[in-house]
């Protein structure tokens, strides 16, 4: 098929804007659920179905049977990031553009170009060379509950030889790299409440408790300058990388000055100053402000006392800490750091365990082969800073999972004017259609 | 003129929602503006003019002229307060509705109730007892820019022998009063930047500055838990009230108790606890949120480091201070208190500065004697926590401004179910009427 071909393919699925997050979107995910569906009809799965939910199902599909041969499961998502900020974007997130071999999009790299990618590596044999299974899901970025639901009803979904997760990135360009690590994630709300209904500040101003400034308080108290999280317990289980690894992390082609100015693109980097960057990416917790709702953010001006404030947070958690001991270890501390005066609560939206991944199957050495052999370069071991909620259940029936990309760091993930670089996927496409050649004749040998 | 009438004529200008800070409701101001001309003409003005702006203009009105009398200049405003959060009020905002002998509208007592007042005491005396002039104003809550314009551009619009100003209330109910000083306001947007984009809290989560938590730690640093504003140079024109003021205070029917409980409904007051609560909130300056904006506020969960935060502040200015000095000293506090990696501006929206008023107009006395007519009690020197832009413009012409209002503390002003008591209404007609009787009489006299 040719290049062009291609980008009309993967531009058509970039166009469906399935947001899982917002229901206004449910439709949007069912329609891009139907997309993957059809696809792999074309890839010729004799089992295509719609797992666990209508608008954001799991598209299970299992390939022609080839006896003999390895089964590999391909994991991905449909589903996107909300786009805004809006105005950010040179070209708007859903009409996918070509600029200087980067293609433009929500969903460019996180996750649709990379599941374009695995299938269209597919296309590109001869004949299948493995048995191919796939879970395809639509709510990796909203907690991949009907995916988590699916695995432990139907546990067998998840047997394979190996997993395939491809939602990374290279380290760097020309250096690709294979995880050992995601970080899991807790998302709250944290609300504090000070009087009944919003108050004139004129009348109540320099007596009456203020919400919004509750809040922040609390933050500051959860999180201090130093870059140090205060909530009680929450370092705990957290242990450094081994030396080996740390010496390995030096060797990597990552410059502190060129992540500040290329990709933070900011005036200086904070956090936990005695530690790396790349150990206080990878290795070490987080706790971040993603919005703050309540009282006057309209135009103008309006001078209310806020009653109520909420402050959109999440934490990342790395290996050994515990989600549900997380959630309980940050209700304790918004109690104990909030003054009596104020009512405080705690929500939470969704979260994931960390996930730890040994690298002692064969399947990774096949991987290290197919990069060697298209790239010149193998993986590296790396661990990753963000989080696949899903990867722990993937993983709960044995089989190795192999997290991977063909993403690079600056690819904005998350964030306006989200790409792909069209080099990072004509080269997946080999390296992947590769190392399902090289796991197939594995299979017979 | 029957009360139900009365009540449908002032339900009719509480309909129009004139939001002067949200230009969708320019047209709205506008209506607003033209059903006050229309009652003006209806009071026989001969020169009922628009004057300084299309959309908000101030309507300006001479009544009748009678030979000998004085001149009594009535100022209130059309315009109103945005009325969100919405879903606070019982019923909705602009649609009219009594309960319990309360009428319940945004509006209803800031300040159109209070000017309908003012405007019916006028048609309820058999003949004008004194020559009226009006200012009725569409920009008090957002600055009085147009009126401002307007006062030096023709400062003989503000000559009379008194300004009367009905936009504040009795002290507690059955105790009017009249106001010797008026805090002042300083409106302003301190935003901080921290990055060029927003960025994905996995990828960069532990490096990455946060715009919000910024944000937060500078606000916390602008005022500290004692409530204390550390603003440098913000307290040192701060006067404390005479012993004798502070004496009468402490007679006046206001309890702390009762403020936290039935006005602020709280669990607890805050401020500089040194000094009484009458005095946090009549004689000492404040610092408020109002609102946040920045990064993700959508319902459901987005993983974002926002590159950039606003906060909506306002600060209230006690006499001696001076606007543009504490716009200055904001400026340098937000450069002072943010870290070197964040980029912190300050953009100011409208301010005024503090009035203080003197007593000692004969006509000060006989709105005392109107109130003790009516009510069997008269006026109690009091301060207000309130601004109103424009009064220390309205006293630039020698007049004696007379501060004063029918409103009762709990009346919720700019907030969810501000209100007027009927009670309030019918006896505040027959107050002004008396005084405008009384001040004919003086004349003459």
């Amino acid at each position: 098929m040719n290049r062009d071909q291609l980008l009309n393919e993967l531009s058509a699925f970039l166009r469906i804007p399935s947001v899982s997050t917002l229901p206004a979107h449910n439709q949007d995910c069912r329609a891009a659920a139907e997309w993957v569906a059809q696809e792999l009809r074309r890839l010729g799965c004799h089992d295509v179905q719609f797992l666990g939910s209508e608008t954001h199902p799991v598209v299970w599909g299992a390939g022609p049977e080839i006896a003999g041969a390895p089964t590999l499961l391909i994991y991905g998502h449909y589903d996107v990031q909300p786009p805004d900020p809006l105005a950010e974007w040179t070209t708007p997130p859903f009409e996918p553009s070509v600029r200087d071999g980067r293609l433009y999009a929500r969903g460019a790299a996180d996750d649709k170009g990379q599941v374009f990618c695995l299938l269209k590596a597919i296309a590109a044999s001869p004949r299948p060379p493995v048995n191919f299974r796939f879970l395809i899901e639509g709510e990796e970025e909203y907690g991949s509950k009907v995916l988590f639901d699916l695995v432990e009803r139907e546990p067998q979904r998840v047997h394979a030889d190996a997993i395939l997760v491809a939602d990374m990135s290279y380290v760097a360009p020309g250096w690709p790299a294979v995880y050992t690590t995601l970080r899991g994630l807790a998302y709250a709300e944290i609300t504090v409440r000070t009087s009944k209904t919003d108050l004139h500040s004129g009348e109540y101003g320099g007596a009456a408790p203020n919400a919004h400034e509750e809040l922040a308080r609390l933050l500051t108290r959860i999180k201090g300058e130093d870059g140090k999280i205060n909530i009680p317990g929450f370092y705990g289980p957290v242990q450094r990388p081994s030396k080996t690894e740390l010496a390995a992390w030096k060797k990597l082609p990552f410059k502190e000055k060129d992540f500040l100015n290329k990709r933070v693109q900011g005036k200086g980097l904070v956090g936990l100053r005695k530690y790396s960057v790349l150990e206080r990416l990878w290795a070490l917790p987080t706790f971040e402000i993603h919005g703050v709702l309540g009282g006057f953010t309209g135009e103008g001006a309006k001078t209310v006392i806020p009653a109520e404030a909420t402050a959109k947070v999440s934490m990342r958690l790395v290996p050994n800490q515990k989600l549900k001991t997380v959630e309980r270890q940050l209700e304790a501390a918004v109690k104990r750091f909030a003054p009596k005066y104020v009512t405080a609560s705690v929500r939470f939206l969704h979260g994931a365990d960390p996930a730890q991944i040994k690298l002692n199957d064969p399947s990774f050495k096949l991987l290290d082969q197919a990069f060697k052999q298209v790239l010149g370069r193998g993986t590296v071991p790396a661990r990753a800073g963000g989080s696949i909620p899903v990867v722990p259940a993937l993983a709960s029936g044995g089989a190795p999972v192999i997290l991977t990309g063909i993403g690079l760091p600056d690819d904005r993930l998350h964030a306006p004017n989200e790409k792909l670089e069209l080099k990072q996927l004509w080269d997946g496409i080999e390296v992947f259609r590769t190392f399902y050649e090289l796991l197939g004749e594995s299979g017979r040998g």
